[in-house]
């Protein structure tokens, strides 16, 4: 009796606790179905709220809160995000107009020579063509900005164009004078951080970068012109962004204390409503339905409003079906190396010199001092063995441990009395780390084997080293190849769109950064801040190609956001800059597929001039997303209630093809797309086709010749795979090009025959 | 009988030994005694040295090598130096011609905002009045010449005179190229060095500068300007040399194999032939007698040919007498403290913010960190001990140990996860140390003070520490304040003339460096470089009086090497940057008197217009060398021969004032000085006396008034001391000063009573 008493006590505490557990939402409104009452959405959203809260399991406790309003959404799409039980939402989605719910996600950050590496130049080309992204406005929803950074200067900017609408938000450390003509803006959004942390103190509560990504990420898109600049004597010269005329707006919504998705929506829809060209989102979450992910979905708002949203891939690489955003109207970006190496220079005492990785952050000096190689202490691994070497001398070590062998190696030598270390490794992520909290250069076993030669059979062994330097160029490895880490497709959340886009620098990128974060160390304890640094990830490609897409947008204000991605992909470059197939960092460099690169690394100089575009309005994403097969709910959640279905399809007319076959399909697949091509180029053209068929693959295409009259023509063909599926999944891929007769425009779309991404 | 015969074959073979024992000499001829047959002085050297070689004991060992030539000089005094044993050494004496001899002895070096705390500036003074010293040439007899230096452009230099002889030569990683219009001379010399050590092989056989010394002080007397220069981000600005439009020639005399005084000899006779203005010496050597002084020798030849020689005092301080170099016709050159303090700045969690000294090498972050103070730890002398202070925390540590101290601590920090120390320290040794191989601040007990209340009070005691600051002014000591280590009067070699006689800029002075050598260390192990250096010493005072004199001697260049001097003395300051008397690090900051200082911190704009000056000529030289009391031989081995020893006196005319008491002497002592001040000022004049009369002394001038009707005039005065003697030996100090009556010109000498210095 007392048993069963204390049981139902316990159940119904458990009971009462898990309806009031109280999470963020964010819903789904139809806005369509709005009484007229109401003067403005967010009164019918707070209003609704209201009412879930005089009914339901909520009155049993006096002490439970009511639902509680975090965000009322409008730009991006329609809707909010609010603090309640799951009882309340169950009540709420009862009441009229409501589309779909789910909990508030955690939001990611992923993480300049590079506009040189991608050809942009003052005499030639898209800069001087769009003279430089003059008044496009670039909206970053990240950690905020520092404004204070020489990046964010307005020397040479124009005055703010009167259809700006954006503030500079003042709070903590962040006053409303620190916006400029380069920084028009400055927001930031933490309601969502707020509820999910009840109490939470907020560290830097305004628009103020604590982290340094947002401040990068906005001066790589559209940075102006810094003197002067280097990473600790590495990458040194003048930094700019891909569009330095270009204005920058910053949302803050990544917070020290977390971060929200609610919040990246509210950065978001307020940035659409503010009037922003481009929105630089380099935030990541996992979200394996495109219906559940909010900044999918508020990127189909901010598209239908003209506004190109360029966001990261993700790091979650090398493996297959790594990527999640599967967003169709979005440009998705994978991340690929620079031609840039920063090393330091070995020379020996028999006049031997090597180029090796190095990124030890002063100007040490290690000059003719003895060499040991020693077999016993070549691991490295033991302060007290590497005691025994000679002391102010410069030790070979050798291990065939991978990526973390530095770190420890660095504490470990940096309680010696050793000057120098030379690391021999073949793993190439030591030959890339961005950690040399000791003098150190790490080179190859093909090097290494010339070091201990001379080392072990010379009277007098001594080398030098020199530090901070920076080499361009083919050598040792070509570039741009695809990171280890950047997100592989097909995409989790919709994998019928060839995801990744395009691929831009991300490894390694330079460019401003929050002055007082940790930059790098020296030994264990000792750690060095700069005003500009370097780091690496897609969130580092994202905004190479909202500053390019802002560029083409200058040079063609009446470019779609489609036209726009079309134009970067159908030029984008499959090559490296030995004119080879990009390689893959993540597979032994062996050749990437457009899984990992999508149409290949962004070529901005052709992008502003590439024939042919594939076009799409929000009606095709509509019809597109109609024909996913979703509830009526969820579709209206993301297409809102101004489309209907009456049109579904999934043949997007979309720059890349991909096709799909489930593990336990028949032998053969066969797939036909039909797209429509639109006459950028001057005047008449005629175009032919020419494909490389991926293997084990016949690819039709009808028409094979598309004949132009003029410009804005459109013309359509059609494009059929045959494929056979063998027994292993592999992953085929080729390419259509419609080549111009007088040879001037290429128009190349990839072509990829992949195995569907497993559910798991 | 076997003993007996056993002792006379060991006596046999030491007395061969030690008459075989060869060593370089250095050797003072007698020119006007060289037989008209030969054509040079060059042949008659040789043939003397040629003579000995038949005679005296060399004959009996036929492996004897004969006497071997090193060096013949002629331009700055008459001989050679040559290797020969003791023996032969007595076979020459007796060569007609013969002077003096002495052993070639070792010669040491003694180790830019400070243009602009001597308030040279481009409006007005002597940088316009002198061109900033265009043509004026400087030889710095050093370690060599980095030529690559961005210091040595010769950006904006004209074309070299014809009248300069000297050459640019060639030798090992140094081209006859490398020369140009700033840097228009390179020579070395290292025959001695090679004599005194047989087999040696000179590592850099050129001029080439190895250590960096020569480099620096190089600079610092004409630099070329230099954007963008810092010491590891300390004194960041523009460099450039005291007289940025001289032009340079450079004598490398110090070798990493050792420096002997017959190759500074040969660089000092080299200079004045190939006809240098000025001569820098900043090397030290310790010769106890004026006539054994081989660079006080070639000094006075220098300076007879019109070329003013600036020396180095030597860095023996702080106790009396411990300057050497009492060269009545060189400057000699104290050295004091700028008015430029590296710091970082320590903010408490209270908003208390506190300027501490460091020259911490990068820029550290240290944000918002745990602050302990634990008294147990406190001495922070033990990383065990350490160990238990919290994780990635500010420690504070304090300490009674002086200068030593640093070193370990920061060895002690390194291999914590210690993130930053507050030093608490009253060493003011240790609070200009330019040593900080871990982030750190030093502050005063003062200081010290609030630190610990803030940490053992508050709950959760917090700091920041911002590195690589750079200020200017008065905070925290006045300056310029004459350094620890300068040496002080009164001089060991000839202590009549009150030695130094000026003090220039020589603490944490900025310039060139050799870019290979080691500028600082971060924890124990790894040793950073740098383009431009701090380095402190009377060695980087030194080339401050050589570019003022070049700036002197551009402005005047009718003016003696003595007028010269007697400007930079004359209205040299004896007051520091907040109007007291300038004080002396060595004495806890009391005043510092002019066995210190000398006639105070040279004041280079006024030096343009002295007023009066105390000129000299080479002929009263002789006469002051002629009153030693030397002999002969070792007079005419300083004057030469073309003087005689008619009038001699020790009444030098000289812009101050030392008299001198034996601690034996009677109890009240009278010294009587003679001077006669040319007019130098435009027309007539009149001017007063004013005597600040030193303790325990009355001083009698007379006349009191001199009456100059026109520029050039001379008038002679008398100065009496009388000094009644304490039993306690002690440094009474005073001033005479010339006031024109319309205020325009005062015209200050030192006087200065003193006990003379015992022989040790």
């Amino acid at each position: 009796m007392e048993l069963i008493r204390a049981f139902s006590i316990l159940f119904f505490s458990w009971f009462l606790l898990a309806s009031a557990e109280r999470s963020n939402y964010i819903v789904h409104m139809d806005k369509s179905l709005m009484p007229k009452a109401f003067s403005s959405h967010h009164y019918w959203y707070s209003s609704t709220l209201e009412a879930i809260k005089s009914v339901g399991l909520t009155s049993l406790d006096a002490h439970n809160p009511s639902p509680k309003l975090v965000y009322t959404y409008d730009h991006a799409f329609h809707g909010f995000s609010a603090v309640m039980s799951k009882d309340e939402l169950e009540v709420l989605k009862k009441s009229p107009g409501f589309l779909t719910a789910y909990p508030d996600g955690i939001v990611t950050p992923d993480t300049t020579h590079t506009y040189k590496f991608l050809s942009l130049n003052t005499a030639t080309g898209i800069w001087p063509a769009s003279e430089y992204g003059k008044d496009v406005i670039i909206g970053v929803v990240d950690s905020g900005i520092w404004p204070e950074s020489p990046s964010f200067k307005d020397d040479g900017m124009t005055e703010i164009p009167s259809r700006w609408k954006g503030i500079c938000q003042a709070g903590e450390e962040f006053n409303s004078s620190l916006c400029n003509k380069k920084l028009i803006g400055a927001r930031y959004f933490n309601q969502g951080v707020r509820e999910a942390n009840p109490g939470v103190t907020i560290t830097l509560n305004s628009a103020r970068d604590d982290s340094g990504h947002g401040t990068h990420v906005a001066s790589t898109a559209a940075g102006n012109y810094v003197d002067g600049v280097s990473f600790f004597g590495y990458a040194p010269g003048t930094a700019r962004g891909v569009a330095p005329r270009a204005r920058l707006a910053a949302y803050k919504v990544l917070w020290r204390e977390g971060s929200s998705e609610s919040d990246a929506l509210a950065g978001i829809d307020q940035a659409v409503a503010d009037g922003v060209d481009i929105l630089s989102i380099s935030l990541s979450y996992r979200r394996f339905g495109l219906y559940e992910d909010p900044i999918a979905i508020a990127a189909f708002g901010a598209t239908e409003k003209g506004i190109l949203v360029s966001t990261s891939a993700g790091n979650r690489g090398p493996n297959f079906a790594t990527l999640y955003k599967g967003i169709p109207w979005a440009v998705v970006v994978a991340s690929g190396t620079v031609d840039r190496w920063f090393s330091g220079t070995l020379t020996l005492g028999n006049g031997l010199s090597i180029t090796g990785w190095s990124l030890f952050p002063a100007r040490a000096t290690v000059r003719n001092l003895p060499l040991t190689y020693n077999e016993t202490l070549s691991a490295c691994n033991s302060t007290e063995l590497l005691s025994e070497a000679p002391e102010n001398g410069i030790i070979v070590c050798k291990s065939d441990e991978t990526r973390y062998y530095l770190f420890s190696l660095w504490h470990y030598l940096s309680r010696t009395n050793i000057r120098a270390a030379i690391i021999i490794s073949e793993d190439t992520a030591i030959l890339q780390s961005d950690t040399f909290s000791y003098p150190g250069v790490v080179i190859t076993p093909k090097d290494g084997k010339d070091v201990i030669n001379y080392a072990s059979n010379s009277a007098d062994p001594q080398a030098s080293i020199e530090f901070q330097k920076t080499t361009v160029g083919t050598e040792p490895r070509p570039a741009p190849a695809v990171s280890e880490t950047s997100s592989r497709g097909p995409a989790r959340s919709y994998p019928g769109i060839l995801k990744p886009d395009v691929m831009a620098p991300g490894v390694l990128v330079l460019a401003a950064n929050n002055p007082y974060t940790i930059g790098t160390s020296i030994v264990n304890n000792i750690f060095l801040t700069s005003d500009y640094t370097l780091l690496s990830g897609t969130s580092m490609a994202c905004p190479h190609i909202s500053g390019i897409a802002a560029l083409l947008k200058a040079a063609h204000p009446d470019w779609s956001p489609a036209a726009i991605k079309s134009a970067m992909m159908t030029t984008a470059n499959p090559l490296d800059n030995t004119q080879k197939p990009i390689k893959d960092m993540g597979y032994s460099y062996q050749d990437a597929t457009p899984l990992g690169i999508g149409a290949g690394q962004v070529d901005p100089n052709r992008a502003l001039d590439p024939g042919l575009i594939y076009d799409a309005t929000p009606l095709d994403y509509v019809n597109l997303v109609c024909a996913m097969n979703l509830t009526r709910e969820i579709t209206q959640s993301i297409i809102r209630s101004s489309y209907n279905c009456s049109n579904p399809s999934s043949d997007l007319n979309y720059p890349s093809f991909i096709a799909l076959y489930d593990a336990e399909e028949k032998r053969t697949l066969s797939h036909k797309f039909h797209r429509t091509v639109t006459n950028v180029g001057n005047g008449a053209a005629t175009y032919k086709v020419q494909v490389r068929r991926p293997l084990n693959s016949t690819i039709t295409v009808s028409p094979e010749t598309l004949v132009f009259q003029k410009k804005y023509e459109k013309q359509s063909y059609s494009l059929t795979i045959r494929y056979r599926k063998l027994n292993r999944s592999v992953v085929n891929h080729g390419s259509l090009t419609w080549v111009e007769e007088n040879g001037r425009h290429t128009v190349r779309s990839p072509i990829v025959v992949s195995q569907r991404v497993s559910e798991d």
